[in-house]
């Protein structure tokens, strides 16, 4: 398997927006991606990137990717959060999902950051229990909550 | 009630720092907080800050703060993740953290933010139906995961 990984760069935008849309689409919610090719362009490689991404290469073809960006915990320092990180369909079970997930923990622990966090469903017991044989935790008490864009600005403007 | 909110400067770091603990013991866990009053001021006033707060002062005296940063939806674009919402315990019930987190939502409403994400405990009922009140989604089914710095580098010296 001629797999190869590499930090992402502008021109990866336009593959690596379609793996998020490939994954949105097995989520059942196509219609939920609003990002384009030339705002991840923008928000990842202008003079404050918001994020970074690791892409996988198979035979020079981009076939999954990771994606991620600091965070801060005020009882640890500084840490890191990995947004998504994606394998195309057909090319899952070859362990590139693995690799990638190794490369940004390597990339954690060599730049000193004091803890990685992201997101799993609980009922994904697959990924559960690759994480916890990683040495990662899984909180069962913790909840994520969200504003969207549309209820923070009726919030704001009821409330102010 | 002479309540003023206001952006943190580097000299209040102390009282945060007094207000993080004040929530680690309140949790159970004083012994997890291992961040210092000097890489606070450090990581938060430097050339590239990792997060912003605001405090809450009662009489000229900080009563309670809200430590929030930046994070990145592959869905939406730039978004903004409410690390920390705490107000000193003889001080709760007076409207100070409504006060606070209405504070960050107008932020992230006037800065363009997609979104406003944060944790809450899922026993927490009164926090949890405040949050819905305000617009706010608490997902079901996404769990959080983290790796801390231990398990981490353990994890990669024993990958690569």
């Amino acid at each position: 398997m001629n797999l190869k990984l590499r930090r992402a760069n502008q021109t990866d935008m336009g593959s690596v927006l379609k793996l998020i849309k490939e994954l949105a689409l097995f989520e059942k919610e196509p219609e939920a991606v609003e990002i384009t090719e030339t705002t991840l362009i923008e928000d990842g490689f202008g003079k404050d990137p918001k994020f970074q991404v690791f892409v996988a290469e198979l035979d020079n073809e981009i076939v999954g990717m990771s994606l991620f960006y600091e965070r801060y915990s005020t009882w640890k320092g500084k840490a890191l959060h990995l947004e998504d990180l994606i394998i195309q369909e057909k090319h899952r079970g070859k362990g590139i999902g693995n690799a990638l997930y190794t490369k940004v923990l390597k990339y954690a622990n060599d730049h000193g950051y004091k803890r990685v966090a992201w997101e799993v469903l609980d009922w994904n017991k697959v990924a559960i229990d690759y994480y916890e044989s990683t040495g990662a935790v899984v909180f069962d008490e913790w909840r994520v909550a969200q504003i969207n864009e549309k209820a923070l600005e009726s919030f704001v403007k009821k409330t102010l």
